[in-house]
Order: structure tokens, then sequence, then C-alpha cells
């Protein structure tokens, strides 16, 4: 298999991407195509890499298979590798986590827009927009939610660490890189994703990254 | 199970969660709740089959388990009754179709802002913009590969009815109502979508329902 990815400092769907293969526990090649710089749209053209999405990242290729979503990503991920390593294996819990990772994959564009992932950026937003704040208050009810109905397991949103974990993540960046406030059972559970291994990995990479984007402020792609 | 949804007219991702409920084969009662009439906003607020998702439709109960979003439905369905029912078989036509029934989820903003379902209407729109135009584009790109790479079993997508005819049914009631002129291979396969059993039942309803709204023009809602 291999993965193309954007930036990591800012591609926060090809976070979700590559923490979906990670998951999986196979083996990848990660290929990085650095988004925003002067060749972008020449590179968007000419990457037979990037064909299938007309350049969006993240994309997985597996042989005669192309998947060119991040959840998209995980259920083919899933289906290869076995449901239960994705998705909580209670009903109830997986019915919310499949719907709470369907509504962060078709919304919050406010929270989207107004904060993109920069994982750099170690800076707290003196105002935060009403639409910007209404999107953070829902997450943080859903959160709540699947913490205390479903948790028990562990530290992450239903416990083990699952696709809800995966989707929510670039939140969990934005939330401590923008400086936002939430409750200690959200300051707990972004600690237990922020200290795994495999997010400290990608914030390293991300970090020593040298593509830096300042005149672009939209940064999330699909 | 009971199926929460909104006019059958309008609400474009009601009818992806109604053809999910029906492809599952599995009996579920169905609560209609008027959107954008004056009570709206008082619906939702008071009504319980609304609460998980703030009011957005479509919403299946099923015991303990809620699902608030269409596609987290179609794969909440897809656990219960098995996945063949939903997704193809082949990887490769899998990977197809997850892929392209998450870009029409989480995308197509221009051709969903500027045509939303309206499935009574029926006259041709004169000038399409070039962003609804790039949209329509992309769709019928995705058609024209599955149908030619994974559609020989029959008429639909990936042949036999599956999620990815459940997630484009929406748009192909656009492309009927709106006049969207389409090559010949898109014609074939509207029309065999569009006189399926289960579109038949949803267009007589939403011929005979009652409700209009035309101070509304957006229609769409997850």
């Amino acid at each position: 298999m291999k993965l193309v990815i954007g930036n990591k400092n800012y591609s926060s769907w090809s976070l979700r991407g590559w923490l979906a293969a990670k998951q999986s526990g196979l083996a990848f090649e990660e290929i990085t195509v650095p988004l925003y710089g002067d060749d972008w749209d020449e590179a968007k053209r000419r990457d037979a890499n990037l064909a299938p999405s007309s350049g969006k990242v993240p994309i997985l290729w597996d042989g005669d298979a192309v998947v060119w979503d991040s959840l998209a990503i995980i259920d083919y991920l899933a289906d290869k590798v076995g449901r239960d390593r994705f998705w909580p294996k209670d009903d109830a819990a997986r019915a919310m986590a499949r719907s709470m990772v369907a509504e962060m994959h078709s919304g919050y564009f406010a929270l989207r827009g107004h904060m993109p992932m920069n994982i750099r950026r170690r800076q707290a937003q003196p105002e935060v927009r009403d639409d910007v704040r209404a999107d953070i208050v829902r997450i943080l009810q859903l959160w709540a939610e699947a913490r205390a109905r479903f948790g028990q397991g562990g530290p992450f949103l239903f416990g083990t660490f699952s696709a809800a974990d995966i989707i929510y993540a670039p939140v969990v960046s934005r939330f401590v890189t923008y400086g936002v406030g939430v409750p200690g059972f959200a300051v707990a559970y972004m600690q237990a994703l922020w200290e795994h291994p495999w997010m400290q990995a990608w914030i390293e990479a991300a970090e020593d990254e040298e593509w830096t984007i300042e005149q672009f402020e939209e940064a999330s792609h699909t």
C-alpha cells in the first residue's frame, strides 16, 4: 500500500488518513506532496498519484484499489483488517461513533475555516466567532456523551483508540494550538490523544517540515 | 426501527436514509417531520425524535442505538444485515464506491446550493453556473468510470443497486428536474434509478405532499 498525503503541519485530512493506515497495522509507503507551493497546480496536473481525486489528499493506493477520502480509507481498511480495529463493538456505541464521525466529515465548516489545523502554531485565539463557538460546543457535547456512555475501557472517546479519535484528532490539535478553553474531561481526553505515539510522531514531523505557507489561511483539504 | 425524515419533496438526505432503510430489508416505522414550516424551530426544540442531531434529518432509531447521518445509517445497517447488501464485493469496486460516496457526503456544495432537490419541479435551468457545471462534470466522470469498470452486473453504478446509488439518487432527481443535459450512458443509468420501485414510491409521495416552501430555496439537510 502507499498513502499520498500533504503537509503534515496543515493537512488535517492527511493526518486522518495516516492515522487510519497506522491503525490498520499494515505496512505502507508514505508519499508526501507539499501543498500550497507555487508548483501545486502544476503538481496536480502532473502527479499520477493525485489523479483519482483531482488533487485532494489523502489517497490510499492498494493494488487495483484506490481510495481518495479519509472516511472511505477508514472503512476500506476496516473491510480489510476487521471492523473491530476501527469501530466500537457495541451497537449503540458504534451507532454514535459512526454518526459523530460522519458529522465531522460533512460539517463544522466554521471551525474548519476559521481555525485551520496548524500544528506549529502556539498562540491563543483572543476572540472566537459565534459560529465557531457553536461548533466547539457541539463537539464538546458529543465528546462528553461518548466518554460518559462508552468510554470506560480507556482514555479515548469510546475507550480504546477508534475511528472517532482518528477523525477528531485534528480538532484536538486545533483546540491545543488555538488555546481553546475546555472542561476537565476534555483536557484529559486531549492529553491522551496528544501523547499517543502516532500523534507524537506526526507532530514531530510537522515541526520539522520545511514548507511554510503564511500566504494561505485556509489549510483544510478533504 | 424507526426512521425520522423530512419532507419527501425537498429533503435529499432523508431520501438517502430512507433508501438505506429499504435496502436493509428490515421493517421500519417512518416518522415525517415537515421542515421549513413556521413550527420548525419549535419542533426542533420539542420533538425528542430530533434531539440527537439538534434537528437534522434523517435519524434512525434502533433500540438503544441512534444514528443521525445518512452515510452512518448506511454503514450501521450494513453492519447489521451484511456489508454485501450495500457495498460491492470486489475490493477495487468497493474502494471506488466508498470514495465517491464520501465525496458526495462532504462536497458538491455548488450543486447542492444552487440545484436543491425539488422532486415536483419540472423546469429546465436556462443557465448553469461554472461551479455547478464543474460539480456536474466531476459526477458524470465518476458515474462513467463506475459504469465502465464495475457496472457489468446490472443497470446501476456498480451493477446491482448499492450505497452509491442511494447516495447519488438525489443527484439523479436534480438532473431530471432541472433538465441537465447528460450523455447517453447517464440517461440509461438515471432511467434505471428513476424507475426503481422505491424511487417511484418516494416520488409519488413527494408529489402528494401538502407542504410547500416557496420561501426557502435551500433544501438540503444532512
